[in-house]
């Protein structure tokens, strides 16, 4: 029984590394959809969004069996209760790479970022795929030092975001109100999103170690 | 050692009716503040959200402790997961009405709100308001009748959004760019809101009858 318990276990932390491969394939290729105009993409995008969210649904369900079947003490508890907030984390994530995938469509056969742009969208999207996969050995490996470094790997996010949002609101912007609305949706997306990897890895510093990342930091 | 648990149940659900309240006053103040430029009110929404995190931890808290103690039966543990989801939700919303004061800071002394779109944005505001008063009747009775009708009082929100968002992208807006984004974003944020208000409702349908309320609508 108790051995079953811990495949079962071992099971979700499978479930949700699974996840992260898939939100990092779903964002991978929303940002692709959204650079190069390619619809196809955006739409695989939009139809995958549920396979990530019956993974979730999974998670959830094997974690609350685990809950009530096993009254599991409290690093297990701890265990379980990081599985649930990581895959609704991860689900938000996925739907974050939808909505761009969303823009992409709505903008075919035109991309929906403008040349000048591109470049810096491009890095975006490289930091948030390489973030989540991040996530994906953090959780694999419950690797508490890299989830730790983690903190400060979203900076660059949030200097692209302020870099790009200066573009759009330049006094000689020459596109249209709709580009840069939805060029300044795109980026607040790509933030939450690396603001959402950043949380998971969190999570896993509280369920390795106990404690709040930020008093370990301290410490 | 039942009885004491009970009680401890039914705190729980009496925080959630608190955050209800504190959320609902949070957005009515933001609203307020973005209307009228109202630097004091925006301030304070941004500096209350504190106190809307700090109940949400208090529900998980003491949620994860009956899970953990009283091993709770299949009615009993959708209640407590079910308060866990319902904490992290008001914690969103919460967010969402910080991030409204936020925009009114940033435009202070003036408006963010240009006049021809203030009457709409009052009204996203009040409908705000009534739907997360709504979740705090919903969950202090769990009043199923009324959590399914929440189903479909969002429907004024999207249209608001719609109606809203046709004024920003016509040709002859006549703002500047700036608040184009600024105002597509509050859009967002109430338009977040209210689905969030619906999700409460629906937990609360899971949690009174064990299957989810699309299911029931169709019976």
């Amino acid at each position: 029984m108790r051995e079953h318990y811990h495949e079962q276990l071992d099971g979700i932390r499978d479930q949700l590394v699974t996840m992260t491969k898939l939100v990092a394939d779903a964002m991978g290729r929303a940002t692709h959809a959204l650079l190069d105009a390619d619809l196809a993409a955006a739409e695989s995008v939009i139809a995958s969004d549920t396979d990530i969210d019956v993974v979730a649904d999974q998670v959830e369900a094997e974690a609350l069996d685990l809950i009530a079947l096993q009254a599991p003490v409290a690093s297990e508890l701890r265990t379980l209760v990081g599985a649930l907030r990581m895959s609704a984390t991860l689900e938000r994530m996925g739907d974050l790479a939808e909505h761009l995938a969303q823009i992409a469509r709505n903008n075919y056969p035109s991309s929906a970022v403008p040349p000048e742009l591109t470049a810096t969208i491009r890095e975006m999207g490289d930091l948030a795929v390489r973030l989540v996969f991040e996530d994906g050995d953090i959780i694999a490996n419950l690797d508490v030092e890299h989830a730790l470094r983690m903190e400060t790997e979203d900076d660059r996010m949030d200097e692209l975001q302020r870099e790009l949002m200066a573009r759009l609101l330049a006094d000689d912007w020459p596109h249209s109100v709709e580009t840069a609305i939805e060029m300044a949706m795109a980026v607040r997306f790509y933030e939450r999103f690396a603001d959402h990897s950043v949380s998971v890895a969190r999570r896993i510093v509280h369920q390795a170690t106990g404690q709040r990342p930020e008093r370990i930091e301290q410490a």
